[in-house]
């Protein structure tokens, strides 16, 4: 019997990414010394797959001696029971909320399959998309003359998080977030570019410990002097000065995921989010 | 007494990102006949701001008239406790859970608090990170020279939703996916563009109706001649021809959310996450 090593499935009738997320956030509260090994089957949605998926997690159990453990959200009676009839170890996860939920709502449910990353009218599906868009559109300083559209303008030095900050903005919570790299120009500059203090309201500062920028920068040019610590000690130094003078609020990136780091600038901006 | 209205509240001593999935999709079963109205608490690790965050629970319990509903996904007992004592229901994600995974691992969690979307070592963060930027640096065959690198490179007809899936499955997957648009001259042709036939194993079509081709574009550029319904159904039959002919897997985009699509291309295509 190996201990070190345990199958984790995440099993659904959609796309597996609710599963996913709390079958993850619940495993990470564990010893990273036991090896967990990830399947996801996504769409389950039939007597047939689960079928399939009941054999499979037989499966793992004899081979790993030891059963596996399953997070699911499956809806449909028929396909969960299939499964719960398996050598898993079962972390229902509708199974477990829907019924408090329901008396909570005094309803129920719909037992409606693959409905949580569906399209639904009022889900600002096309607002993540237009604001996915707009990122790309305004990234990087790229364009200047939509600033007035946008939610939030993202400034720092190049290389420390702004745009995938402001596409995991645009793709989680449908913010407009432009981005503009505050270049050795800018820093050697005692005011703000007039097209940023026109929209001082609008900016947030991104900010990073310089060794790691120089580590980071080091990968895309190495040897050159924009990747010299020397120089990133200069930039970031400058850029927090800024910062400071102007009042504009900022936060450090370094060691913080994507989720983190926006998640840090949505509560801080005070901005609402426009998808939920 | 309003039943229409229900205020939901997702609290956590991390981003929140893992109770917002979870409780999204549970709300997802639920008639959307009720309004219901969000806020996320995130960062709430301390006593005090757990009081803080209590009060509010109790002043919105006064207000709509009946409890609020609350997700939580705090680790901290003594900042649960505090949330608890107030007038919600609670959903309490990690209490359910984290007791039944201790005895199916035989091991104590680690009780540490913001884990789930942090940076650990083994978690692939520069992993995602890269993806994105190679997505950005590979976007609409703007670069070629790099498609050896790439894990996937996805085809379609402009507007069909190419970007955003890339984007996905590079944050949620750490997948490297470039993307190439086919355009009227690539049409045309009987073959494909040489580039593409070179890494036909990565290729992957996306499709999407013609109707709602048009009606994308017709936002883009509006009354041109890119945005008519008939130049829409041309490129869309053209290149459903191509995906046949080439036996190149494919999917449709319409009315599927990114969350989807990048899911079944994943599924189709076989290719293994580098991001869990």
């Amino acid at each position: 019997m190996n201990r070190t090593k345990r199958t984790i499935l995440f099993i659904s009738d959609g796309t597996g990414i609710t599963a996913e997320t709390l079958g993850q956030a619940l495993l990470s509260q564990f010893d990273t010394k036991i090896d967990f090994e990830r399947q996801t089957h996504p769409y389950v949605d039939s007597p047939d797959k689960a079928n399939q998926v009941r054999d499979e997690i037989n499966h793992i159990a004899g081979r790993d001696g030891v059963p596996p453990i399953v997070f699911d959200t499956l809806v449909d009676p028929q396909v969960r029971d299939i499964i719960s009839s398996s050598n898993g170890v079962m972390m229902d996860v509708f199974q477990t909320f829907l019924k408090p939920l329901e008396s909570a709502l005094e309803t129920e449910s719909a037992y409606s399959v693959g409905m949580s990353h569906a399209v639904k009218p009022d889900n600002g599906y096309d607002l993540r998309i237009d604001a996915v868009n707009f990122a790309l559109d305004n990234d990087d300083g790229a364009r200047i003359r939509y600033y007035d559209q946008a939610d939030l303008i993202l400034i720092g030095v190049s290389r420390c998080g702004k745009t995938p900050t402001c596409l995991y903005l645009a793709m989680q919570f449908g913010i407009r977030a432009a981005n503009y790299p505050l270049t050795e120009e800018d820093l050697d500059n005692p005011v703000l570019p007039a097209i940023l203090k026109k929209h001082k309201s609008k900016l947030f500062g991104l900010t990073i410990d310089p060794v790691r920028l120089s580590a980071i920068r080091e990968q895309r040019r190495p040897d050159s002097r924009y990747c010299s610590p020397h120089q990133c000690h200069f930039e970031v130094n400058e850029v927090e000065a800024i910062y400071r003078r102007e009042g504009i609020p900022h936060i450090a990136t370094t060691d913080q995921s994507v989720e983190e780091i926006s998640t840090q600038v949505l509560a801080m901006s005070g901005l609402k989010r426009r998808h939920v």
